[in-house]
């Protein structure tokens, strides 16, 4: 039987694994919980993350990073984004063979900018990896579970990787793209969570779905123009990592991005918002983020701005939402058609 | 003061003339319900389309569409498809001068397969015409009236048209963009319905988030390539008339076609569905006229298909979906991307 490890063992590390144990594969869960680990090993549930939702016992949980990679194919990375480097680390100490790195993590790092798959390309030497590839979409682990039907893709520089990932996911309710634009895969699933976070804004205001669909639109449309500057092929933008995921996580209140601006939108100021969640909001850092690289790269991100705004300089969400709908009359797709040419004529 | 005709007087019609007055224009508002026009006239209100909503005394309705046309600069025609050709004739033998034609209709007509905007090119004379111009985009008319934030593009072969259109609607709550593609912003508009049926078949099936996420993402990316097929630029399908009008119609409960089919997924067929729900439901129509023209066209339409399947073949919503999670692997964007540099290169 084949091998693939999972590195993580959240709501989507577990949602992942069940989907490869449901095709025939041996997983190996690397998480950093003990009793997690004694809990998925012995009553093959995942309580604190998937409650109620059986695992197959063909899912094997350990901590011990050299067992877990043992004889595996494929390594799955599914932490957040701030935990990536030490654990990539940990697996380029306990790697000894050469593997396809697949990851469905969503961010970028603060200070280097660095998207996950240039973090793997660093840390892991060439030839411990057989090509680096994102997995991404919209996606509730919950939904997963339970065998609803769900839409990912898969984005690689190596085609060949790409599609080793897609034969290793794919069955008849997880049905999964290829797509080779791993820069515009990465940037639309980390950048949603900014838009996310106007979307709450826009509904705690009390204003309706014209705003809103307004504001993922016209958000969509800068992340696809930051995109395409940093390399990506902007329809990119217009599938299952772009506007998918950005759907479920702005119309979701379970999106803790949305709920986040929900709470600014109702008045509340950023530090109350944040003791009120309880929990990182990572669109709050990666609004830093991007905000930074729109300055690096000069390209204008209205929507990023107001709430950059919003959430640092104590501009009031009202005033935010009423600039940009004064701004100066704009043709609606010009400038990303202009970036597309120059890109076809390069 | 500059005078602008409406014609119709149901709610889309109505909110764009409360608009128009906002901006200091007067508005010849034409319907052919004599009660209604008496109630604008002398009450300001239509409750029958906008309970609640009072109207400016600068918008003057009346059935007499001689009247109506007199001395204005543009004429916004807001009329449903099957009542186009009747109300063109009308219009071409009362219009005495040139005017900009500005449609807010969203269809395609059956049989012939022609878009609203040829059909005034048809049945309106050239001399008689400065330019044709779509608005469209994501706009509940009870949140125009509210003066709720809104953004809409506005579509034509004539950019200076499309300007003056633009600079007519445009203020601080209605957002107006200019785009050069008027094909793509109709077909937009026409073929959402078809995909919001399929999102409400999907709810009714009991699905979740990612299901109505994936059909939503892979129905634009179909709408995009039957679109791209007849002209349109793909980066339109990312814009408001695309990717913003869809995104609201298949998440508000108030849309009829997400309705309808949400009927057919709960097990009822087409007949009791339509039978509930006692009104017009557009998509039905749509889904068969663009399933005519992939056929015409020679593209494949998947989602559009399963639909048809659903509507007209008695093939069971779940089966349709099953299919549609079955087919064989695929590249996400790789069809679009081939037919977007075949155009640069043409």
């Amino acid at each position: 039987m084949k091998k693939i490890a999972v590195i993580g063992s959240g709501s989507w590390g577990t949602a992942l694994s069940i989907v490869l144990a449901d095709n025939g594969y041996r997983v190996q869960l690397w998480g950093h919980r003990q009793n997690q680990i004694d809990e998925i090993n012995r009553s093959h549930t995942n309580q604190r993350y998937l409650p109620g939702i059986p695992l197959s016992d063909q899912i094997i949980a350990s901590s011990d990073m050299k067992l877990v990679l043992k004889e595996v194919d494929m390594v799955v990375i599914v932490v957040p984004t701030k935990a990536m480097r030490e654990v990539l680390t940990n697996i380029r100490e306990n790697l000894d063979h050469s593997v396809i790195f697949v990851h469905g993590s969503k961010g970028i790092e603060p200070g280097s900018s660095k998207r996950i798959s240039e973090m793997i390309e660093e840390e892991i030497p060439s030839d411990k990896r057989q090509g680096v590839v994102v997995l991404s979409g919209p996606s509730h682990a919950e939904e997963v579970c339970l065998r609803h039907p769900t839409t990912v893709a898969v984005a690689s520089h190596s085609l060949d990787a790409a599609r080793q990932v897609q034969d290793a996911f794919i069955n008849n309710h997880f049905r999964v793209y290829t797509n080779d634009d791993i820069v515009g895969v990465e940037i639309g699933g980390a950048l949603k969570n900014i838009i996310a976070l106007g979307a709450g804004i826009s509904d705690g205001l009390g204003y309706g779905d014209n705003a809103k669909a307004a504001l993922i639109t016209r958000g969509l449309a800068e992340i696809a123009r930051l995109g395409t500057k940093l390399g990506a092929n902007p329809l990119t933008f217009i599938g299952l990592a772009g506007m998918g995921d950005l759907i479920v996580t702005c119309t979701s209140i379970h999106s803790r991005n949305w709920r986040c601006g929900h709470l600014l939108g109702k008045g509340h100021n950023l530090e109350e918002a944040l003791n009120e969640m309880g929990m990182v909001v990572e669109g709050v850092r990666t609004t830093k983020a991007a905000h930074l690289l729109a300055h690096q790269e000069n390209v204008e991100l209205p929507i990023t701005s107001a709430i950059y705004n919003v959430l640092f300089e104590g501009k009031s969400p009202k005033q935010a939402v009423d600039e940009l709908m004064n701004r100066d009359k704009k043709d609606e797709i010009g400038p990303l058609f202009d970036m597309l040419q120059t890109k076809f004529n390069q």
